[in-house]
């Protein structure tokens, strides 16, 4: 029966989905009978600090998880922003399959999880120093080495976008801002 | 490498997937590397065409792949509407590993992505006069057999939420139309 | 303190407000510390189903129940739509001050605060025979009496912006259909 | 100086553009200094009540002007809808350089400029019973024929994206209803 | 009759409201039959420049009048964003009841509603050295007493929500920004 | 035939036009048989970094084009963003007649088109050190000369909306931060 299992939901951006994130779906795994993998802001593309389409995060959960001995099943599932905290919790809980417990060191979403009255699950973070989203995009920007940062199956996503060119591609936008393009991040939607 | 393995997206709504749905990723599986499932119109639930949230789906489909032997991966991912079908492929694209080939016997669906140069691939169906979403919904609002047209799992998840209930309920709302309830999918979105 | 007093939340669209919405809203306020009235799709107006505007509406409410001798405060929030049932309870709680019971007869939204775990009221409906607001529209449009099914109050906010006569307009259009207009909510928004 | 000219607003779906509009635009192309012409509903496309695209109506009324000997200068501008009729009019007035008068026969809009004291301008209608969007896709539906009742323009751009098959894919859709496709307009927009 | 009463629109954000509100809504209640107050920004919560929902500050709102003597009704009105300026008066209007007088010490929503042709009325402010919403939550984050910044009803709604412990919870995510919570306000809506 | 000519798109926000957009468009105007210009963000207006409306900006681009002897045909098309870069390119290519070229220095536009397989095209920037919106508006701000910099006609079109002015009011509101309005650009949309 569905609802007899125990499932998580681990929460992140996976801009690249690193070493660090590996580890904590490889202990998560151990923990749960089913973990889900919530990919945050996969509407979010080709800006600095969003550089990966949502399919291109989905794809590295997929393959890092295919090539790492993770005990549970792992099941990514994108989920694009909707601009309101309030709301974001049941907005999460619509596109997931039930789940009962919550992964996540970040402070609002912990935050959000606990107001709504979801367990929120501890879990250890594995060399925060080296591996952080923010640092291996800016290793990517300055030319220095990432790949030993992130799992094989990252490059390997990486690299079938040119992922590096492009992250420098909108740096270069960012630092110029002569002519700020219709349509990004820094914008904002005018929906 | 990711990028040499074939992956198919075949498309659907599942309201709820049946064995028709199953059948068709049953034989899909034999043909592809890997089969994205597109669970289509992910953020409309609690209504008469679409009584189940993305969430619920994706279960059936996370459920029906484990029960069924497929011989590929089977890889739900929700994809909630944008209005305009002018960008719907790219917001697909976007959110969804890279494929190459689409599944699909919406003549729209079909359209769309043969007009963005995708190919698109042929499948048998199996018995639609019985297997077809919009029947087995109102032979659950008639109070009829409609467990067999269904693959197991899904029995267990549209029981595991009163599904049975919930769209007599939405339904009875649509038939008075007395007071129109705010935020239905018929009355549309106001942002 | 805030939280003692007992609220309860009344939600309808008021299209017009009539006098069975008057007679609800003046038993409400015998059982509750404070009444709050949701205006529900608080975005739609200049349409058949929803002629007026939020703000007309609010009004409506304000002057009726001044007019009305409540023993409650009474306040009214508009609430625009949001296209997604699985959220719109948490819409409607990020919107509101802290409600404890929900008052309405609209099925859909007794099944969703249920499903949220929301105390739903029972409550008399008066009359529905003739106090029903698709009735009084039509009332409207066909040039028969309908100021007597409606608050005085109401007359009034009706009379002020020309309401009936709004109505008829956008009622031509539905009936010709020549040239659908951009924006109308049968076309809804294609953001 | 750019304030000095008149200039009128002309809106309409363009559906296809057809020859009552040509003519429209003829007459109103003497009567103002500058004719913008507002293509409503520009987000929609590919359904069997808005098969072309905006950017496909813009160039039909972009190249119509250019074959007809219109007096003043003729400015096509693409209007996405918003789907609240009581800020439709801002919405319009911030996409376009600002113009004096509106004309339209669409009841909705008339009433939307006029509660917002905007002058609407008459003008007659030709043949309507012949030139009117619905039944010019009616007849490319039937295969009976339409190209005498458009602009030879209009021929083109309609050939040119092999618009009356898109019409007849997106019908039979919509006439088989089996498998609704996920971001239809028919569905709307969850967003 | 509705149209007789001279209405005023006091709009603010109240994240949270303090004493230098209390005493505007005090002044300006003796200057028009009936206020207006604008909850700005309603569907923002829970970021460290917005911490508290459109509902809690609703609330704020009707305690604090409650609470003051007010000469005149005090009603609140939850607006939530559009981002587009040149909607926004319209947006406004729409959802409260018709008003003469706009008040604001905001210069942009002086000019938008100047540019809109609605008179925007003088008020004095108070103390706005001490009294200042970001004075204030940069007092609550830091430790620093707070309380007799803001009405007493004020103090209870933020006490009621654990609003304080909500803000820093936030701010640590801000200042951290190690692992940006999907679909927080600075990220922005991806719809 | 509508498909025989050469059309390039030559993409900019135009906050304001300035005469090295003049100059563009006079280049580009000599390399195509038609010039269409997307006029970038054209629902945003009334802020420090995009003050004037998109109308204010089609109709520098139109007054612009008029006055200066380009060889070709100039179509302003406004376009209002997305916010999800991996969508754009297919919602501009929407809302505009075909085009086999895109002209922009963006960088970001650049690699969005490159990556849907768009030619990208070159051409030369003139005298970026003085014609740049940024520094044209920090000039407006600081009382500095800046009709010299930018083309008559959109001298004109400034002036008629009090622009400058405009610019400041906007300018004092980002610099006091005091009371950031309900809707700005910096505050995002909620909906």
């Amino acid at each position: 029966m569905a609802e007899e299992r125990e499932r998580g939901l681990f929460v992140g951006r996976f801009q690249p989905l690193h070493e660090g994130h590996r580890r904590v779906i490889e202990t998560l795994g151990g923990e749960v009978d089913e973990l889900l993998v919530g990919v945050g802001s996969a509407g979010r593309s080709h800006s600095v600090d969003d550089p990966y389409t949502g399919g291109e995060r989905v794809e590295m959960v997929l393959r890092t998880a295919e090539a790492t001995d993770v005990a549970a099943p792992v099941h990514p599932v994108p989920l694009r922003d909707v601009d309101r905290n309030a709301v974001w919790v049941s907005h999460v809980r619509s596109l997931c399959p039930e789940f009962s417990v919550v992964y996540s060191h970040n402070p609002l979403v912990v935050r959000l999880f606990r107001e709504a009255g979801v367990p929120v699950g501890a879990f250890p973070t594995y060399d925060r120093e080296r591996l952080e989203g923010t640092r291996i995009r800016r290793r990517m920007l300055d030319g220095e080495p990432w790949r030993d940062l992130v799992p094989g199956p990252v490059v390997d996503v990486v690299e079938a976008v040119d992922g590096v060119e492009r992250l420098r591609r909108v740096d270069r936008d960012d630092a110029a801002d002569v002519d700020r393009v219709p349509g990004t991040p820094d914008v904002g939607d005018d929906e």
